[in-house]
């Protein structure tokens, strides 16, 4: 039986929505935002530093960057203060599922969870355009293109992704269920994943 | 409102099965091997030779058989054998969503009705245990092992879409939703299915 759900997501698709719809429905807990201040209590980061820390992967390719930052250890035998945090968020994500009842969004929780058999982990992405008005409508205008704002971001999660999962956001086989949001709508997409979820 | 449904699918996934259910529930028609025949009917060649241009080109990787076969003209300024197939598949396929009311499985579908937007685009995968499972059971052993039809299989269609297309197979991009049969299972797959085209 499914007793969590893992939401990722491209930028501006409506996951984050969709994520909450569902654990409304379920009567289930949400967490997104909660992780990071979770992360935060556990770690002493501040929440700011450890929001950030999911962008750092993607900021730079240098090889310096990679070695000090992005890989999965230092050549101290160390651990970055990126992986740290991300080492945190593990935790955090494998106790909220055992706990159960929770709806999941991003931060690799798809993967940290892959042993477990009572995961759904879905995708939700939609075409630019619809992506571009969403972004828009919700967060403004900047000196920025919608567009380039998307790329920017998806490339971002791509990157931390990647970096610590070894496998390629967005593929069908990390995913139970992938759905364009754009076409299929943000309620229709949540009636979906209930149904799923209540099998 | 919808009137066509493209069915993609892995080797092996349940998508054909998934989509002939989809056609009854709805009262439309269901053309897989039925786009065969006609292409047989239009084109003069043999049902055989058409079903096998499908596979050619994965056949192999060399130059001379992309100039001869896979490309999009031979240099003499006429078409390969394989690329009249695709364009004689491509007018039915065209003419088959023109008429409406179907469910057409493969054939690079999802692209060659990309500009109307009465087409709702599937995906079909599972993992490859069950995928195995599926295809001993429905088409027995060889003296390959199920996991290198498989991997055979889903290399030949790969190339085929890839080939006519310049996209990547199975990427979400393409499609509308994507759908893990084996986790799913086959008539929950049909049910989403249906729902979303009444919708």
């Amino acid at each position: 039986m499914c007793r969590v759900i893992t939401i990722s997501r491209q930028f501006g698709s409506g996951g984050r929505s969709i994520g909450k719809a569902v654990a409304e429905k379920l009567g289930w807990k949400f967490y997104d935002r909660e992780i990071v201040e979770k992360t935060a209590a556990e770690s002493g980061f501040s929440p700011k530093f450890i929001e950030e820390s999911g962008e750092y992967a993607g900021a730079t390719n240098s090889l310096l960057f990679n070695l000090s930052v992005a890989g999965a250890a230092m050549g101290n035998g160390r651990m970055s203060l990126y992986d740290e945090i991300y080492v945190t968020q593990k935790k955090i994500i494998e106790q909220l599922a055992e706990d159960g009842n929770c709806v999941i969004v991003g931060r690799c929780a798809d993967y940290i969870l892959r042993n477990r058999s009572d995961v759904l982990n879905v995708f939700i992405y939609s075409d630019t355009k619809s992506r571009a008005e969403r972004i828009t409508r919700l967060y403004g205008t900047t000196d920025k293109s919608a567009e380039s704002r998307l790329a920017e971001k998806d490339k971002k999660r791509r990157v931390y992704y990647k970096n610590y999962t070894d496998r390629s956001w967005g593929d069908f086989n990390n995913y139970h269920i992938s759905l364009n949001s754009g076409f299929i709508g943000i309620d229709k997409c949540a009636d979906i994943i209930e149904e799923l979820a209540r099998m």
